[in-house]
């Protein structure tokens, strides 16, 4: 079967098993094969080729609601509904998205890239369903991983006390991105290694008729046995007291167990959980085998060998200066706690596990958790690293807020991901932390320009004492720059001029000052001197630099790979507002009042305007010519 | 025993039972009295009070780490750590804080508000303890409501993984706030009727032993009758799946049943969960038969009849303006449909509830999930209005993020509490969101400036189907003013001109409207006229008005009870520089860069200059003298 010819779920209604399980080979080949030259989720992909097809065979698509918990597991949900031949576009710039996305596909009926949000989403269409009096399934997929996220704990704990009709399909690969943590996850395991669901309930009840049916004391020990059966005939206790029927475990490829359970679960009355065990990777030996995570997600690769074709990086990767530098600190300081949710490999600190398997605490997908804990740490006079990327401290805002902030507590936030993160697109790019944290009392935050200054920040997050701390640092790799064997701490609150200039100023951080660099370059050409600031403190800004800057009476552009709105450049203008200082000719460049897709981010940069050339003309503008300014 | 006596728990050690419960009732005595002046949370106090006992009797604080969740009922642990004599200006202005807070004693090691966050915290002592190498115990106390949060259920995850030492007291007295909901509520319940913890184990081992030994598919069986032993043994179940010793129920008002538990706990290795049911209210007639939360944070009494002392309103509650008109709407419109995280009866939803049980959603302590099931329903063409508090919103921040705002789904947020909220302090000042919305691609926010504009924008905020949009609106009462009888929509992005004037002007919102109009009074006795514009959307500006307004040449004051950093007057700075308009000579006025304590609105907002004494003082440096104005 040509995978193309695909264009709706419903043209595969009257495939036999047989058939589904060739489409299935076909949809790994293809899967393998693509995926080896765009890169992608691959290993989660792998394994709900028998799931997906399962379910676009037993539903009806888009009028049941199939919900894809997190989103990266989408591809063959995809290729079932159409979009076989978009996939040499996959996560490309304008091409096709590696989360669901509802302008894609009628199919696509609730986007994600975050995860847990699945079974809220279904919920709430269950809520509506119900009031409109329709008749439809509600179908979320979750991982196991997913599961421990909190939102989804508590939308179990929602769904399983209203009642409504809501088929959750439980894909448990005993990992979400890396191996999971936490007391459910045992739970899972228990239950991965318990008997099947067809529980010989009428075998027990023999052996209870058995138990001597005696008065007294031994009559209430018997009722109580009795009272105990649905333990015996219900494995999934943990789901079964949150409301749910269990069903399971289920073979995850095994189209006939899987068709088994769902058409169980359509006829069950009440929210029901299918325990589906599939196996990341299926049918592609290197990531079968993976055992950390690495192909969860990955870049091209040689099919043969697995082994990847990404071109040799231009120098070190920023999360990895962080995790280095932060072992560096930790072999002398045993008051240094890393904390990081379910980002170990992620965020590189495989290292520091080793190192200090005591002082690392992965608390699995549990953001909010993961904040607070690290502020219980540091009320102990400890100094907690929580490592997480921008996007994902979004959930732990309030713990941000309320516990961190607000307590003043020593808390070092290393934000990795922050800014544009290219092919994971909208849900990931990290260009909102600026103006969510830069608004709350007591919150430094800085941005290293290269990886010497980003070790220097990493220390002096550690060595702060005066409340939180955040270092915020890029997706990617540093400019390779001379690093300074010692560690020495930054001032807090201070900028650096990198380049002198008489005409205008640039104020910029991070990711930005290259670029600033190179429009001074090139303004220089044209008889323009431009000075460039290195504004490595978002807050507090530099108020004497500043204070002297706004006297030079030159035109300022401010530069930030973030959000407009709320972002660095709004301190500044709060800033020379504040302290009564007449405005000078001002502009903002940096990420518009939208949200940015995918692609890479150079790419994406262009699409908003945040290249060389176009920050070279807008500051030529601002720049008054030669004549005037003499 | 003269309460004011007791300055340390530790003078407390050598008392006998009976002691005990004669300083329970002194206890009682003293809170009933003080808060029929004060007010104060009297149900969860008097619900605590020999649980709070038995803590300090059994435990060293502040060696031992008591952990108050939420600690609204932290009043008991006051009273025996030496601040009872503080009690007569509990909170009120640098008065004795409603909530653990650190600088009042050291025995408060963990600040609290929001509810959910003790077992993170408790979780990150436990860590620096084992670290460290200390010996001390680390005991939370969450209520059962405060359980269903997330964030407590990610902790439950982690600490019943990491098998650390935490005593984790859960006060279950069946309603947090209000009475409970979920799945969990229902697990509790099961256990609250159930056999206590002594199971007579050596007795169902007795009836196993009668269970035939035969072979075959009968001793299978048998071996799994066996296996269950532990669900007849252990029933907490729920608890011990997730990998804490459960020990309970025990009856949190009898001290030799709380010793015994403590004791063994102490002794437990790992973690464990003691269930102790307490009753609310307890030992004051009215509170104690209160059954939907009005005894939960009350304002002064009469003791005799519980009858509130409250002073008339002057005005309509806001959020009942808010509920009423959103029955009004709900009356005619089918597709309308309430959520609320546990404020069914805070957010004056009572009335909706009676009218339209399947309309209205009650999904207990749970804002993320609350958010995204808004999402949800939404996008099945409903129309969702999420009532919730500005301060519980930054819970759900990721959720407005990543599934509202990202998808641009059609939720209308109720943003109740937004601003100074007085006696609860810190924890609860709705003084960020705008910051943390502001700066999000598709969000609308407006405030109304009275009861009539208030029910037209929850109306506009209805039938809005542009994507996200939010009506936030302050505590306490809105200013009396006739209201229309019909509903209208105000138009996106325009504000108003309330007041016309030549010599400055002043954009403001909300509860500032009054003040600006006061000030407006007040410099015209000086023949200075003063513009006041109603502000009502903060995103989008009304870019037309504000364009004039800086064609007019004139000072202009942005005026906000809220934080100055990223709000609305940083947009509209935001606005002159973006299009290229020069700055009018600008100030803004706003909530300073720290967190703003307890105290009534009127004593805060005139610590932090938002009197309209200074607001005149500010304005009248502003404009020129009227001979320079001539």
């Amino acid at each position: 079967m040509d995978l193309n010819e695909i264009k709706h779920p419903n043209e595969l209604k009257d495939l036999s098993i047989e058939e589904l399980k060739t489409l299935s080979e076909h949809i790994r080949s293809f899967l393998i094969e693509q995926l080896s030259v765009t890169g992608g989720h691959l290993g989660p992909n792998l394994g709900v080729v028998e799931l997906t097809l399962a379910l676009h065979q037993t539903f009806d698509s888009p009028k049941d609601k199939l919900i894809w918990d997190v989103g990266h597991q989408s591809y063959v949900h995809k290729i079932l509904t159409g979009r076989t031949n978009a996939f040499s576009t996959l996560r490309k710039y304008k091409g096709l998205c590696g989360f669901p996305k509802r302008n894609e596909s009628d199919h696509d009926i609730w986007e994600t890239g975050h995860s847990s949000t699945s079974l809220s989403a279904a919920m709430g269409m269950a809520i509506a369903r119900d009031i409109k009096k329709e008749d439809h399934s509600v179908v979320p997929i979750i991982g196991d991983g997913a599961l421990t996220g909190g939102m989804a704990l508590e939308a179990l704990n929602h769904i399983g006390s209203e009642k409504k009709n809501v088929i959750v399909i439980l894909n448990d690969n005993e990992m979400s991105i890396a191996p999971n943590v936490g007391a459910l996850h045992n739970i899972l395991g228990r239950l991965r290694s318990g008997n099947k669901y067809n529980w010989v309930k009428d075998e027990i009840e023999w052996v209870m008729k058995k138990i001597p049916a005696v008065g007294g004391r031994i009559a209430t020990v018997a009722e109580r046995v009795k009272d105990s059966m649905k333990y015996l005939v219900v494995p999934g206790m943990f789901f079964e007291e949150l409301g749910f029927t269990y069903y399971g475990p289920v073979d995850g490829h095994d189209f006939e167990d899987l068709f088994k359970s769902i058409n169980y679960a359509k006829k069950t009355e009440g929210p029901i959980l299918i325990h589906a065990i599939t196996k990341k990777g299926k049918g592609y030996k290197p990531a079968e085998t993976d055992k950390v995570g690495t192909w969860h997600g990955v870049g091209p690769y040689k099919i043969e060998s697995g082994e990847g074709l990404k071109k040799a990086s231009n120098g070190p990767g920023w999360s990895k200066i962080v995790s280095d530098t932060l072992t560096k600190v930790a072999e002398k300081d045993e008051k240094v706690v890393a904390i990081t949710p379910a980002m170990t490999v992620g965020s590189k600190l495989e290292d520091f596990k080793k190192k200090f398997p005591d002082r690392l605490f992965d608390v699995g997908i549990a953001e909010q958790h993961a904040t607070t804990l690290a502020g219980g740490v540091a009320t102990q006079g400890m100094k907690p690293f929580l490592s997480i990327y921008s996007t994902f401290l979004q959930r732990g805002f309030d713990q941000v807020v309320h516990d961190v902030c607000r307590q003043n507590l020593n808390v070092a936030f290393g934000i990795d991901r922050a800014g544009l993160v290219g092919a994971d697109g909208e849900t990931h790019q990290g260009v909102f932390d600026i103006s969510f944290l830069r608004d709350l009392p007591n919150m430094t935050i800085m941005m290293p320009k290269d990886a010497n200054e980003c070790q220097h920040m990493v220390y002096t997050a550690l060595e702060h004492s005066d409340g939180p701390i955040a270092v915020r640092y890029p997706r990617g790799n540093a400019k390779e720059a001379p690093s300074d064997e010692s560690l020495k701490k930054v001032p807090i609150g201070t900028w650096e001029v990198i380049r002198e200039g008489n005409d205008a100023v640039i104020l910029t951080f991070g990711t930005m000052i290259d670029k600033a660099l190179e429009t001074a370059d090139q303004l220089e050409k044209e008889d323009v001197s431009v000075k460039v600031v290195n504004a490595r403190f978002i807050k507090p800004l530099d108020e004497q630099m500043l204070s002297e800057i706004a006297n030079l009476n030159l035109p300022v552009l401010t530069l930030e790979e973030h959000a407009l709105q709320g972002g660095f450049g709004s301190a500044v203008l709060e800033f020379f507002e504040s302290h009564n200082i007449p405005f000078p000719f001002i502009k903002r460049m940096g990420i518009p009042d939208r949200f940015i897709e995918h692609g890479s981010v150079d790419e994406l940069l262009e699409e908003i305007g945040l290249t060389t050339e176009q920050i070279t003309q807008t500051l030529k503008e601002m720049v008054p010519s030669k004549e005037k300014r003499a």
